[in-house]
Protein backbone atom coordinates (compact mmCIF):
# COMPACT_ATOMS: atom_id res chain seq x y z
CA UNK A 1 0.00 0.00 0.00
CA UNK A 2 1.61 3.36 -1.07
CA UNK A 3 1.42 6.81 1.49
CA UNK A 4 -0.32 9.89 -0.02
CA UNK A 5 0.01 13.43 1.86
CA UNK A 6 -2.58 15.71 1.07
CA UNK A 7 -1.62 19.20 1.31
CA UNK A 8 -4.86 21.10 2.40
CA UNK A 9 -2.03 24.63 2.89
CA UNK A 10 -3.08 28.13 0.97
CA UNK A 11 0.29 28.89 -0.52
CA UNK A 12 2.94 27.34 -2.59
CA UNK A 13 5.61 28.65 -0.19
CA UNK A 14 3.75 26.84 2.79
CA UNK A 15 3.24 23.23 0.67
CA UNK A 16 7.02 23.58 -0.15
CA UNK A 17 8.27 23.84 3.35
CA UNK A 18 5.87 21.16 4.60
CA UNK A 19 7.34 18.68 2.03
CA UNK A 20 10.37 19.46 2.97
CA UNK A 21 9.80 17.38 5.92
CA UNK A 22 7.72 14.84 4.54
CA UNK A 23 8.27 14.29 1.21
CA UNK A 24 10.76 11.54 1.96
CA UNK A 25 8.03 9.48 3.84
CA UNK A 26 5.56 9.56 0.85
CA UNK A 27 4.94 8.29 -2.42
CA UNK A 28 2.10 10.28 -4.07
CA UNK A 29 2.06 14.37 -3.50
CA UNK A 30 -1.79 15.49 -3.23
CA UNK A 31 -2.33 19.15 -3.51
CA UNK A 32 -6.04 19.93 -1.97
CA UNK A 33 -8.38 21.60 -4.15
CA UNK A 34 -8.51 25.61 -1.94
CA UNK A 35 -4.75 25.35 -2.94
CA UNK A 36 -5.27 25.00 -6.21
CA UNK A 37 -7.91 27.28 -6.80
CA UNK A 38 -6.03 30.07 -4.42
CA UNK A 39 -3.02 29.47 -6.25
CA UNK A 40 -4.08 28.13 -9.86
CA UNK A 41 -1.88 25.07 -11.41
CA UNK A 42 1.60 26.83 -11.03
CA UNK A 43 1.20 25.20 -7.71
CA UNK A 44 1.92 21.68 -9.53
CA UNK A 45 4.50 22.90 -11.14
CA UNK A 46 6.16 24.28 -8.41
CA UNK A 47 5.86 21.25 -6.54
CA UNK A 48 6.57 18.93 -9.01
CA UNK A 49 9.99 20.81 -9.95
CA UNK A 50 11.23 20.59 -6.47
CA UNK A 51 9.90 16.51 -6.48
CA UNK A 52 10.56 15.17 -9.77
CA UNK A 53 11.12 11.51 -7.71
CA UNK A 54 7.85 11.72 -6.61
CA UNK A 55 4.25 11.48 -8.25
CA UNK A 56 2.29 14.27 -7.81
CA UNK A 57 -1.40 14.17 -7.78
CA UNK A 58 -4.04 17.07 -8.57
CA UNK A 59 -7.01 17.34 -6.41
CA UNK A 60 -8.70 19.25 -9.22
CA UNK A 61 -12.73 17.70 -8.29
CA UNK A 62 -13.51 18.07 -11.79
CA UNK A 63 -17.32 18.60 -12.29
CA UNK A 64 -17.22 19.93 -15.90
CA UNK A 65 -14.99 20.62 -19.33
CA UNK A 66 -13.14 16.93 -18.33
CA UNK A 67 -10.72 16.76 -21.02
CA UNK A 68 -9.74 20.52 -20.59
CA UNK A 69 -9.05 20.32 -16.95
CA UNK A 70 -7.54 16.89 -17.36
CA UNK A 71 -5.61 18.13 -20.18
CA UNK A 72 -4.56 21.42 -17.44
CA UNK A 73 -3.58 19.50 -15.05
CA UNK A 74 -1.30 17.17 -17.04
CA UNK A 75 0.70 20.40 -18.61
CA UNK A 76 0.87 21.58 -16.16
CA UNK A 77 3.17 18.84 -14.11
CA UNK A 78 0.71 16.58 -12.35
CA UNK A 79 0.80 12.99 -12.70
CA UNK A 80 -2.40 12.36 -11.27
CA UNK A 81 -5.80 14.31 -11.72
CA UNK A 82 -9.10 14.07 -9.85
CA UNK A 83 -12.60 14.06 -11.42
CA UNK A 84 -15.65 13.89 -9.47
CA UNK A 85 -17.80 10.49 -9.35
CA UNK A 86 -20.91 12.44 -9.37
CA UNK A 87 -19.92 14.23 -12.86
CA UNK A 88 -21.59 13.27 -16.44
CA UNK A 89 -20.51 10.17 -17.60
CA UNK A 90 -18.78 12.40 -20.81
CA UNK A 91 -16.94 14.37 -18.15
CA UNK A 92 -15.48 11.35 -16.85
CA UNK A 93 -14.23 9.86 -20.49
CA UNK A 94 -13.28 13.64 -21.24
CA UNK A 95 -10.87 13.64 -18.42
CA UNK A 96 -9.68 9.71 -18.93
CA UNK A 97 -9.31 10.55 -22.83
CA UNK A 98 -7.11 13.50 -21.63
CA UNK A 99 -5.25 11.32 -19.28
CA UNK A 100 -4.54 8.31 -21.73
CA UNK A 101 -3.26 11.03 -24.24
CA UNK A 102 -0.83 12.03 -21.70
CA UNK A 103 0.27 8.55 -20.16
CA UNK A 104 -1.28 9.78 -16.80
CA UNK A 105 -3.82 8.73 -14.18
CA UNK A 106 -7.40 10.02 -13.74
CA UNK A 107 -8.77 9.14 -10.28
CA UNK A 108 -12.66 9.32 -9.73
CA UNK A 109 -13.22 10.99 -6.07
CA UNK A 110 -16.26 9.68 -4.84
CA UNK A 111 -17.39 12.25 -2.28
CA UNK A 112 -21.01 13.16 -2.42
CA UNK A 113 -21.97 9.95 -3.94
CA UNK A 114 -24.96 8.46 -2.02
CA UNK A 115 -25.64 5.15 -3.87
CA UNK A 116 -21.94 4.25 -4.23
CA UNK A 117 -22.20 0.30 -5.22
CA UNK A 118 -24.71 1.32 -7.91
CA UNK A 119 -21.67 4.27 -8.98
CA UNK A 120 -18.87 2.13 -8.66
CA UNK A 121 -20.52 -0.31 -11.08
CA UNK A 122 -20.66 2.67 -13.97
CA UNK A 123 -17.11 3.66 -13.22
CA UNK A 124 -16.06 0.62 -14.04
CA UNK A 125 -16.70 0.76 -17.98
CA UNK A 126 -15.36 4.89 -17.82
CA UNK A 127 -11.81 3.70 -17.59
CA UNK A 128 -10.91 5.32 -14.57
CA UNK A 129 -7.60 4.31 -13.09
CA UNK A 130 -8.66 4.21 -9.81
CA UNK A 131 -11.79 5.65 -7.55
CA UNK A 132 -11.08 7.37 -3.88
CA UNK A 133 -13.15 6.43 -1.24
CA UNK A 134 -13.60 9.90 0.31
CA UNK A 135 -15.10 11.48 3.16
CA UNK A 136 -14.94 15.26 2.70
CA UNK A 137 -13.57 17.43 5.46
CA UNK A 138 -16.90 18.66 5.68
CA UNK A 139 -18.82 15.23 5.82
CA UNK A 140 -15.90 14.49 8.74
CA UNK A 141 -16.79 17.30 10.88
CA UNK A 142 -20.79 15.88 11.55
CA UNK A 143 -21.63 13.29 14.05
CA UNK A 144 -22.62 10.70 11.90
CA UNK A 145 -19.60 10.28 10.00
CA UNK A 146 -18.27 6.59 9.62
CA UNK A 147 -14.62 6.06 8.44
CA UNK A 148 -15.82 2.22 8.80
CA UNK A 149 -18.33 2.90 5.92
CA UNK A 150 -15.61 4.17 3.22
CA UNK A 151 -13.77 0.68 4.30
CA UNK A 152 -16.90 -1.23 3.72
CA UNK A 153 -17.32 0.13 0.78
CA UNK A 154 -13.66 -0.37 -0.52
CA UNK A 155 -13.96 -4.31 0.60
CA UNK A 156 -16.58 -4.75 -2.09
CA UNK A 157 -15.31 -2.56 -4.69
CA UNK A 158 -13.87 -4.86 -7.21
CA UNK A 159 -11.49 -2.53 -8.65
CA UNK A 160 -8.25 -0.43 -7.41
CA UNK A 161 -9.57 2.33 -4.56
CA UNK A 162 -7.63 4.78 -2.57
CA UNK A 163 -9.18 5.84 0.53
CA UNK A 164 -8.91 9.18 2.26
CA UNK A 165 -11.21 11.11 4.91
CA UNK A 166 -9.70 10.89 8.65
CA UNK A 167 -6.72 8.62 8.30
CA UNK A 168 -4.23 8.23 11.18
CA UNK A 169 -2.00 6.06 12.67
CA UNK A 170 -4.63 4.22 14.19
CA UNK A 171 -6.81 3.52 11.32
CA UNK A 172 -3.97 3.05 8.85
CA UNK A 173 -4.07 -0.72 9.59
CA UNK A 174 -7.86 -1.42 9.19
CA UNK A 175 -7.33 0.51 5.45
CA UNK A 176 -4.41 -2.09 4.23
CA UNK A 177 -6.67 -5.07 5.30
CA UNK A 178 -9.49 -3.52 3.56
CA UNK A 179 -7.12 -3.72 0.17
CA UNK A 180 -6.57 0.03 -0.67
CA UNK A 181 -3.78 0.44 -2.85
CA UNK A 182 -3.27 4.00 -1.45
CA UNK A 183 -3.47 5.57 1.86
CA UNK A 184 -4.15 9.18 1.98
CA UNK A 185 -3.35 10.85 5.36
CA UNK A 186 -4.11 14.77 5.42
CA UNK A 187 -4.20 16.20 8.46
CA UNK A 188 -2.93 13.47 10.36
CA UNK A 189 0.22 15.10 8.70
CA UNK A 190 0.15 18.61 8.02
CA UNK A 191 -2.12 18.98 11.33
CA UNK A 192 0.43 17.42 13.55
CA UNK A 193 3.46 19.24 15.83
CA UNK A 194 5.84 17.39 13.68
CA UNK A 195 4.87 16.47 10.24
CA UNK A 196 7.66 14.62 9.16
CA UNK A 197 7.66 12.52 12.14
CA UNK A 198 4.51 11.67 11.45
CA UNK A 199 4.73 10.70 7.80
CA UNK A 200 7.75 8.18 9.30
CA UNK A 201 5.09 6.96 11.69
CA UNK A 202 2.25 6.10 8.67
CA UNK A 203 4.91 4.73 6.75
CA UNK A 204 6.84 2.51 9.12
CA UNK A 205 3.49 1.26 10.41
CA UNK A 206 2.57 -0.02 6.71
CA UNK A 207 5.78 -1.43 6.24
CA UNK A 208 4.80 -3.44 9.51
CA UNK A 209 1.92 -4.36 8.09
CA UNK A 210 3.29 -5.56 4.34
CA UNK B 1 -33.69 39.56 -15.92
CA UNK B 2 -30.48 40.47 -15.66
CA UNK B 3 -27.16 39.22 -18.52
CA UNK B 4 -24.70 37.34 -16.82
CA UNK B 5 -21.60 36.27 -18.58
CA UNK B 6 -19.55 33.60 -18.67
CA UNK B 7 -15.90 33.59 -19.42
CA UNK B 8 -14.57 30.07 -20.13
CA UNK B 9 -11.05 31.73 -21.34
CA UNK B 10 -7.81 30.47 -19.75
CA UNK B 11 -5.72 33.45 -19.26
CA UNK B 12 -6.18 36.56 -17.18
CA UNK B 13 -5.03 38.69 -20.20
CA UNK B 14 -7.70 37.07 -23.03
CA UNK B 15 -10.41 37.34 -19.62
CA UNK B 16 -9.37 41.52 -19.64
CA UNK B 17 -9.72 41.70 -23.47
CA UNK B 18 -12.88 40.11 -23.58
CA UNK B 19 -13.85 42.65 -21.10
CA UNK B 20 -13.14 45.72 -22.51
CA UNK B 21 -15.64 44.75 -25.28
CA UNK B 22 -18.49 43.29 -23.34
CA UNK B 23 -18.53 44.26 -19.93
CA UNK B 24 -20.29 47.66 -20.43
CA UNK B 25 -23.44 45.59 -21.85
CA UNK B 26 -23.65 42.85 -19.35
CA UNK B 27 -24.54 43.51 -14.92
CA UNK B 28 -22.84 40.39 -13.90
CA UNK B 29 -19.36 38.72 -14.78
CA UNK B 30 -18.48 35.02 -14.75
CA UNK B 31 -14.97 33.87 -13.89
CA UNK B 32 -15.29 30.11 -15.25
CA UNK B 33 -14.05 27.36 -13.06
CA UNK B 34 -11.17 26.20 -15.67
CA UNK B 35 -9.94 29.92 -15.31
CA UNK B 36 -9.93 29.78 -11.88
CA UNK B 37 -8.10 26.90 -11.60
CA UNK B 38 -5.36 27.80 -13.75
CA UNK B 39 -4.30 31.31 -12.64
CA UNK B 40 -5.92 31.13 -9.14
CA UNK B 41 -8.08 33.73 -7.36
CA UNK B 42 -5.76 36.76 -8.41
CA UNK B 43 -8.25 36.30 -11.56
CA UNK B 44 -10.87 37.51 -9.25
CA UNK B 45 -9.22 39.96 -7.95
CA UNK B 46 -7.85 41.83 -11.35
CA UNK B 47 -11.10 41.25 -12.64
CA UNK B 48 -12.75 43.23 -9.99
CA UNK B 49 -10.16 45.73 -10.09
CA UNK B 50 -10.46 46.52 -13.58
CA UNK B 51 -14.94 46.17 -13.48
CA UNK B 52 -15.52 47.61 -9.95
CA UNK B 53 -18.82 48.51 -10.98
CA UNK B 54 -19.91 44.71 -12.08
CA UNK B 55 -20.75 42.01 -10.12
CA UNK B 56 -18.01 39.03 -10.41
CA UNK B 57 -19.07 35.72 -9.85
CA UNK B 58 -16.66 33.18 -9.06
CA UNK B 59 -17.70 30.00 -10.53
CA UNK B 60 -15.96 27.90 -7.90
CA UNK B 61 -18.17 24.83 -7.99
CA UNK B 62 -17.36 24.06 -4.68
CA UNK B 63 -17.39 20.27 -3.68
CA UNK B 64 -15.93 19.79 0.06
CA UNK B 65 -14.55 22.54 2.27
CA UNK B 66 -17.48 24.91 1.58
CA UNK B 67 -16.93 28.18 4.17
CA UNK B 68 -13.42 27.88 3.47
CA UNK B 69 -13.71 28.08 -0.50
CA UNK B 70 -16.54 30.76 -0.65
CA UNK B 71 -14.11 33.09 2.41
CA UNK B 72 -11.21 32.81 -0.42
CA UNK B 73 -13.18 33.36 -3.34
CA UNK B 74 -14.88 36.50 -1.31
CA UNK B 75 -11.58 37.73 0.26
CA UNK B 76 -10.39 37.94 -3.38
CA UNK B 77 -13.41 39.77 -4.51
CA UNK B 78 -16.10 37.81 -5.71
CA UNK B 79 -19.59 39.19 -5.33
CA UNK B 80 -21.26 35.94 -5.59
CA UNK B 81 -19.53 32.53 -5.80
CA UNK B 82 -20.71 28.95 -6.66
CA UNK B 83 -21.35 25.63 -4.18
CA UNK B 84 -22.13 22.50 -6.00
CA UNK B 85 -25.75 21.16 -5.58
CA UNK B 86 -24.91 17.51 -5.24
CA UNK B 87 -21.94 18.77 -2.00
CA UNK B 88 -23.42 17.57 1.53
CA UNK B 89 -25.42 19.96 3.00
CA UNK B 90 -22.82 20.83 5.48
CA UNK B 91 -20.58 21.95 2.34
CA UNK B 92 -23.34 24.46 1.04
CA UNK B 93 -23.98 25.25 4.73
CA UNK B 94 -20.43 26.01 5.01
CA UNK B 95 -20.74 28.90 1.85
CA UNK B 96 -23.74 30.39 2.73
CA UNK B 97 -22.41 31.14 6.81
CA UNK B 98 -19.14 32.81 4.53
CA UNK B 99 -21.79 34.38 2.22
CA UNK B 100 -23.68 35.81 5.48
CA UNK B 101 -20.07 37.23 6.86
CA UNK B 102 -19.12 38.88 3.68
CA UNK B 103 -22.68 40.54 3.02
CA UNK B 104 -22.21 38.27 -0.10
CA UNK B 105 -24.36 35.64 -2.53
CA UNK B 106 -23.57 31.76 -2.52
CA UNK B 107 -25.12 30.29 -5.87
CA UNK B 108 -26.00 26.63 -5.85
CA UNK B 109 -24.95 25.28 -9.36
CA UNK B 110 -27.91 22.44 -10.18
CA UNK B 111 -24.81 20.88 -13.03
CA UNK B 112 -25.66 16.84 -12.73
CA UNK B 113 -28.17 16.58 -10.05
CA UNK B 114 -30.30 14.32 -11.06
CA UNK B 115 -33.64 14.58 -9.19
CA UNK B 116 -33.36 18.76 -9.27
CA UNK B 117 -36.61 18.63 -7.72
CA UNK B 118 -36.21 16.88 -4.98
CA UNK B 119 -32.99 18.67 -4.43
CA UNK B 120 -34.92 22.12 -5.07
CA UNK B 121 -36.63 21.82 -1.82
CA UNK B 122 -33.93 20.44 0.34
CA UNK B 123 -31.52 23.77 -0.91
CA UNK B 124 -34.77 25.86 -0.11
CA UNK B 125 -34.16 25.10 3.89
CA UNK B 126 -29.79 25.62 3.00
CA UNK B 127 -30.07 29.26 2.52
CA UNK B 128 -28.83 29.68 -0.63
CA UNK B 129 -29.14 32.96 -2.65
CA UNK B 130 -30.58 31.38 -5.49
CA UNK B 131 -29.47 28.08 -7.80
CA UNK B 132 -28.21 27.94 -10.94
CA UNK B 133 -30.30 25.16 -13.56
CA UNK B 134 -27.08 24.59 -15.68
CA UNK B 135 -26.58 22.06 -18.33
CA UNK B 136 -22.86 21.48 -18.62
CA UNK B 137 -20.57 22.30 -21.60
CA UNK B 138 -20.37 18.40 -21.19
CA UNK B 139 -23.91 17.89 -20.80
CA UNK B 140 -24.78 20.00 -24.02
CA UNK B 141 -22.26 17.80 -26.33
CA UNK B 142 -24.05 14.92 -25.39
CA UNK B 143 -27.24 14.36 -28.06
CA UNK B 144 -29.51 13.30 -25.50
CA UNK B 145 -29.03 17.26 -24.06
CA UNK B 146 -32.12 18.99 -23.57
CA UNK B 147 -32.05 22.66 -23.16
CA UNK B 148 -36.09 22.91 -22.87
CA UNK B 149 -35.79 20.53 -19.43
CA UNK B 150 -33.67 23.27 -17.83
CA UNK B 151 -36.48 25.65 -17.99
CA UNK B 152 -39.30 23.00 -17.28
CA UNK B 153 -37.28 22.62 -14.00
CA UNK B 154 -37.30 26.68 -13.42
CA UNK B 155 -40.82 27.12 -13.93
CA UNK B 156 -41.91 24.89 -10.92
CA UNK B 157 -38.53 25.81 -8.69
CA UNK B 158 -40.33 28.20 -6.48
CA UNK B 159 -37.04 29.82 -5.92
CA UNK B 160 -35.24 32.42 -7.51
CA UNK B 161 -32.96 30.60 -10.80
CA UNK B 162 -30.36 31.65 -13.12
CA UNK B 163 -30.51 29.30 -16.47
CA UNK B 164 -26.73 28.49 -18.13
CA UNK B 165 -26.03 25.93 -20.58
CA UNK B 166 -26.22 26.91 -24.31
CA UNK B 167 -28.29 30.61 -24.41
CA UNK B 168 -28.22 32.37 -27.31
CA UNK B 169 -30.15 35.05 -28.96
CA UNK B 170 -32.89 32.77 -29.92
CA UNK B 171 -33.30 30.90 -26.72
CA UNK B 172 -33.35 34.40 -24.51
CA UNK B 173 -36.98 34.84 -24.50
CA UNK B 174 -37.96 31.44 -23.34
CA UNK B 175 -35.37 31.95 -20.20
CA UNK B 176 -37.04 35.06 -19.37
CA UNK B 177 -40.91 33.78 -19.88
CA UNK B 178 -39.59 30.77 -17.56
CA UNK B 179 -39.06 33.46 -14.76
CA UNK B 180 -35.20 33.74 -14.75
CA UNK B 181 -33.86 35.95 -12.45
CA UNK B 182 -30.58 36.01 -14.70
CA UNK B 183 -29.32 34.48 -17.71
CA UNK B 184 -25.98 33.13 -18.40
CA UNK B 185 -24.48 33.15 -21.84
CA UNK B 186 -20.95 31.64 -22.56
CA UNK B 187 -20.00 30.56 -26.12
CA UNK B 188 -22.75 32.68 -27.56
CA UNK B 189 -20.69 35.68 -26.37
CA UNK B 190 -17.10 34.80 -26.10
CA UNK B 191 -17.20 33.16 -29.10
CA UNK B 192 -18.59 35.00 -31.26
CA UNK B 193 -16.69 36.88 -34.34
CA UNK B 194 -17.74 40.12 -32.46
CA UNK B 195 -18.31 39.61 -28.85
CA UNK B 196 -19.25 43.19 -28.09
CA UNK B 197 -21.85 43.26 -30.54
CA UNK B 198 -23.41 39.88 -29.80
CA UNK B 199 -23.41 40.87 -25.66
CA UNK B 200 -25.28 44.03 -26.97
CA UNK B 201 -28.08 42.19 -28.77
CA UNK B 202 -28.62 39.79 -26.27
CA UNK B 203 -28.84 43.03 -23.69
CA UNK B 204 -31.27 44.55 -26.38
CA UNK B 205 -33.58 41.74 -26.73
CA UNK B 206 -33.68 41.22 -22.73
CA UNK B 207 -34.80 45.10 -22.94
CA UNK B 208 -37.56 44.33 -25.59
CA UNK B 209 -39.08 41.63 -23.15
CA UNK B 210 -38.92 43.48 -20.30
Amino acid sequence: MKLQVAIDLLSTADALTLLNKVAQHVDVIELGTPLIKQQGLSVVTNVKAAHPGKLVFADMKTMDTGELEADLAFKAGADIMTVLASAADSTIAGAVKAGKMHGKAVVADMIGVSDKAARLRELKGLGVTWVELHGGLDEQAQARYSFENLLEVGRSAGMPFSVAGGINIDRIAGVESAGATIAVAGAAIYGAKDPGAAAKALREKIKQLG
